[in-house]
């Protein structure tokens, strides 16, 4: 379609269509093209739901990351907080408005960014709204299902659990930085950054293997900041914690330093990590970590403890501090 | 709240959770404030999905409607959208992103228009997204559910059904045009035009009603305009129409005089009624008729029928002329 010709939405749509219609959608009975996608639920199963807007400018831009990679970061977080809840993904629908600067080819760039998210996380994209607008704006919802038992929340914290994370953090903030040409990282430590800002993985499997351990009391995604995000689930499960020692990605480690910040404060406020937050029963935590190295090849990072006193401090040489929300307010 | 003090996000969530939270949502396992909302779907029904985008300025403004008819619109697109497969609403999320100059009063005005139409329409706002933008943004989706024998799509119609819509057309466009200061009405008409377009009820009862029908071949709603709806509905079903008569609405008869308009193709051009658009098998149509009438105390509009040839045709004096699609396009 030439770049110049005015788009019709059943031009848009077909072309939607092409890209994420796929042939084992069985759960699917009816996608795009009516007034209403229909599925079948799991029978026994509870149902969860997730939204997430996007806007052009305020989280994310097309001059420093691709537009199939935007498509894939906003698809990653509603998945991420899917698998944040024990919950596995069936399908999602898309909301799009955007203004006329976005060609067909950018559109069929951002779908398929969306589309290779949802097959890595197995679920079908099922519908969605198409509109003009003076600013892009993507919209994803994400339904998901999980089994009553395996259901996590961030309000199951106790005190006494002990608090880990998926992996290290601060990396995509890492890679913010760099396209922000803040500093620059040697090209190994550049790669980790950008992947980690451009495509991340949610923890899809991670979350589900969570969600059937009884002994993993509160769930979270990663996704504002670890400072942030502990504070949140610290808020919900009414209990404080004591954050003893962050892991700290190496490209935010060495992004840190070039900025002359304290790794640790750096890794904390660093937004879009999409690991998982979980809080653990204390005496189960090393089986736990030993089984899940064996099954998923990467260690589970042990931050700290919840405690019942309700403040959130770090631990440092002399003795503890409280910890700063020095994350993402969404409406800041 | 003051309105110059910066807004953070949890006092937001907690103005919109006072709002929405409703002591009979026994479905909604958990709310507003997790990664996910959570529910139990019916076992034995499907579900439904459906999102809508609504920009600033491109499908509402502020300065012509207020803000709290914004959000029943919103809701009522999404609901309609429900009803239109035969379905029952259960859930809403609500993605808002919102530029610094909608103060807190607003979003809770909007919030309370929202829950207004879920209130009417028996559903739930169980969650959502809240960002910064420099253009307001609505998205709402909205989950439903029906019995698997009582889902209406836009492809079932055959050549012979009687098309029918759930009530006079055009008075929405007639609200739009009296806003816009096309043309004055008097009291009463614009009374009518004026609630048609700020307040449309959507066809929640008779969309299940019909449903129930096997008679019933296809539904959808009147949302861009018959002219356009109708021939959507034709591509679905592979067929084509011959438009007979089209029930005009009278603020919809009073401003296409006044604008010098043929007022069946102003009311044919004219989207956001929410009518629902159904076709029926030919012989049950005057008993269906009959009882719709009995029940709902209002008639059934009677369009035309549909044919095995493509075309969509409008009768007129000297025979049949084609019917262009003149409502609209999201995305032209």
């Amino acid at each position: 379609m030439s770049l110049t010709a005015p788009l019709r939405e059943e031009d848009v749509v077909a072309a939607i269509r092409a890209i994420v219609e796929r042939t084992d959608a069985s759960k699917v009975l009816l996608g795009i093209g009516d007034d209403a996608a229909v599925w079948q639920p799991s029978r026994s199963n509870r149902s969860v739901i997730t939204t997430d807007m996007l806007v052009e400018d305020v989280h994310f831009t097309r001059a420093t990351i691709p537009v199939r990679d935007i498509g894939w970061r906003a698809m990653a977080a509603n998945c991420s907080d899917v698998a944040a809840m024990g919950a596995r993904p069936v399908l999602a629908t898309v909301g799009l408005a955007l203004p006329p600067s976005w060609h067909l080819e950018e559109i069929e760039e951002l779908y398929r960014g969306m589309a290779a998210c949802a097959d890595a996380s197995r679920l079908v994209i099922a519908g969605g709204d198409l509109s003009r607008a003076p600013v892009a704006t993507i919209s994803i919802t994400v339904i998901g299902e999980v089994r009553p038992s395996n259901l996590k929340t961030r309000s199951g914290g106790r005190p006494g659990d002990v608090i880990a994370v998926t992996g290290k953090l601060g990396a995509s903030r890492a890679g913010l930085d760099l396209l922000g040409g803040r500093a620059s990282l040697d090209d190994a430590l550049a790669k980790e950054a950008l992947a980690a800002h451009r495509t991340p993985v949610p923890r899809m499997r991670e979350g589900q293997w969570f969600g059937a351990s009884s002994n993993v009391h509160a769930m979270m995604d990663c996704s504002d900041g670890l400072s942030t995000d502990l504070a949140r689930l610290c808020d919900a499960s009414r209990c404080g914690a004591i954050v003893e020692e962050v892991p700290v990605a190496e490209s935010a480690r060495a992004m840190a330093g070039q900025c002359g910040e304290d790794s640790a404060r750096y890794a904390l406020a660093g937004g879009e990590d999409y690991e998982l937050l979980v809080t653990i029963a204390p005496r189960a935590f090393n089986h736990l970590w030993r089984r899940y190295h064996a099954r998923f090849g990467r260690p589970l990072y042990r931050v700290g403890v919840l405690q019942a006193d309700e403040s959130v401090v770090m631990r440092n040489d002399g003795g503890v501090e409280a910890l700063q929300r020095s994350g993402w307010d969404h409406f800041a």
